[in-house]
């Protein structure tokens, strides 16, 4: 399980501590989750994880995984916080709407969807 | 609390019943996650959002935005189930990190570290 | 003027020079356009340049934004050159489509285009 | 030769006709790059382009990507316009410090650059 609740508070106090909050508008959220989604695909510039996920097993390039993961991550929960959007509830309802929009009988083993 | 076991489970599947597990590389997912970020940010490109959390309260760009929201958060949880990464613990370890980077005394009020 | 030429002859000799050419596919350079963008993102991740463009007149800030500026650009000739893209017509075609999609009469002083 | 004070003045003409210069501040000009930069990556998210140019030669899939080069290409031009920023000398500027971080002895064949 994912404690979102309680990262949220530890986020929400952070930047209550450090009067923060101010910065914290939807727009810069949502360009603060572009920044380190950036970070992150800067790991995968070249030729590194083209294959499988043998490639990423190096505890130092995995180390780096991480902490750009997080970064992404607390900025979608600190996002969601602040709009007071349930993240559970909003991503079932995209699974599913991607199973009707991706039926197996018509895309199985694809990449249809993916390119087209 | 966030169930990403079980949205994890559900991408699973839905992965295989597609065949599409081919596709998920560390590469593509961390560029997948990068373009639904880039589609989070469009909804903030010019004026909105920029004050404050009541300017997407409308129920039309609210919608949009709870999507790409749980696209990212998708992909993200993908991503550490595929890797094996423990999401709550990154994101504990992440924002330790923080606290030590940015001591309250020299960073309060200030967005310094943003600008700098 | 742009010498665009001479510019994707330099990056190609540099190319030519480290043997990198290989690792220039079509998928690594739009990944690197994207991750530029995300530099040049970075430095307006908070309060700067929200306003006005006397904001970024500080010689440091400047500098950072000319180099994120030249990484961008350096990536999208190097893409136009292996692709064979004639930059000027595809610029050109484009701001036609733009001025037949958003009719002065329609859109003026609105962000409308820019938010819906 | 790439015409870019030609387009330069396209687009100030196009802001002005419809009074949206006020939109086009540093902050919203670096987003709107980001923006369309993930615009071109998500026509290689998946497994397009990954090996070589011939991938993507099909008429229909070059005209997106034209497109998308495009609408990266022109913001460029119109953010430094607006900053007064001279694309071809910090081009090659940039080319400059680039030769000297990467000596050819010591990167010929490696993308050590890359992944490090």
């Amino acid at each position: 399980m994912l404690d979102n609740q309680k990262l949220a508070t530890l986020l929400r106090n952070f930047a209550a501590d450090r009067d923060w909050d101010q910065f914290h508008t939807p727009k810069n959220l949502a360009t603060s989750i572009s920044v380190e989604a950036g970070e992150l695909l800067e790991l995968f510039q070249w030729s590194r994880g083209q294959k499988d996920w043998n490639e990423i097993s190096d505890p130092s390039i995995r180390l780096r995984i991480e902490d750009e993961l997080a970064d992404i991550l607390l900025y979608v929960i600190r996002f969601a916080d602040k709009a007071k959007i349930d993240l559970q509830a909003v991503c079932e309802r995209k699974i599913a709407a991607n199973a009707a929009k991706y039926p197996v009988e018509n895309f199985r083993g694809s990449d249809r969807k993916y390119n087209e």
